[in-house]
């Protein structure tokens, strides 16, 4: 079986990215999402192992302590971190995993895992972005200067990203995921190995 | 207009690089083969500017000397060249061009153009290849082993290709060389360093 690949998707809030994993994920059975670990305690219905790993600090900082993440930080008095052994169970099953995560920590694990691919989701233009941000209605105007002001600092800090993926519209930006996901399958790797190996 | 890529698809004799690119060809309206010169006489039926430009070798030889051509070589007593400027037109124009060249063609025109995706065609396996071979019928068991022999020769030269496309099915293989392509315009380029402008 063809082992899964890791891919990460960075983005500006605002810019979709929730609704363009959504329609990949239900396109494409061959990838789930990473599952976080975190100290803050669960919601109503979040369960363990679904939406997060809730563990108290003392075993959050014994899972960094024995190298169980590939990245991890503190935000707002609660840790979270990706650990490796769910994302590295997933891909011996030729699970492709995917990350929701911000540049700064897929930077982080690009160091790790040089083989992770670096996904960023741009709006079509920053004057989209903002529209959309006013669109949404959940943030004060200072609040969405602020968004926008994060957003372009992220993009400025990606430029590592191997894709850039414009959601102009769902359907375009789902469209180019899914065909990333199948470009990097066609990289050199095991089976191009064996061929080799045939020689 | 988004500007288009050049794309080199190399594989075996027999591995099925012609009716893969056929149906590609079908399925992207934004994908053309590129127009090779040649010197050798036009068969019955064959017209300039369709499947060569017909050139004398004094021509040709100009062509040379003037740099007009991405790589060029000498096969059984004739000339042959991939132009630049049909390329490049091309390219300009938003259409992605296709070139089915040798690996060491393929190298040339890497160093000149560094920004060329190089694709190569792999069978599912060396034996599959044989079967292939021996299936079509027209060459002695002789020959099909001289074929077998070219084509692992060229895979071995073929290591800094980019992508390894295995044609176990036609419809598998069309699917990645079109993922390939999309992939390919969400790399780093004119319009994320349009948003770079903005910032």
């Amino acid at each position: 079986m063809k082992k899964g690949k890791m891919f990460i998707v960075s983005g500006p809030s605002g810019v979709g990215k929730g609704t363009v994993i959504k329609a990949l994920l239900e396109l494409r059975k061959d990838v789930c999402m990473s599952v976080s670990a975190t100290t803050r305690p669960p919601r109503p219905g979040e369960m363990d192992g679904v939406q997060y790993y809730f563990l108290d600090r003392e075993t959050f900082q014994d899972w960094v302590a024995r190298d169980e993440f590939l990245e991890h930080m503190e935000y707002v008095g609660n840790c979270y971190g990706t650990p490796k052994r769910y994302v590295d169970t997933a891909m011996e099953k030729g699970q492709n995993v995917l990350l929701e995560i911000d540049v700064q920590g897929a930077l982080e694990i690009a160091v790790k895992r040089p083989e992770t691919v670096l996904i960023f989701i741009l709006p079509p233009s920053w004057e989209e972005l903002e529209r959309r941000l006013v669109l949404r209605g959940t943030d004060s105007p200072e609040k969405i200067q602020k968004r926008l002001q994060r957003a372009k600092e992220e993009f400025r800090a990606a430029q590592a990203y191997q894709y850039f993926v414009v959601n102009d519209t769902v359907e375009e930006a789902v469209r180019e995921l899914d065909a990333i996901m199948t470009a990097e399958h066609c990289r050199p790797g095991a089976r191009t190995e064996a061929m080799l190996g045939g020689l």
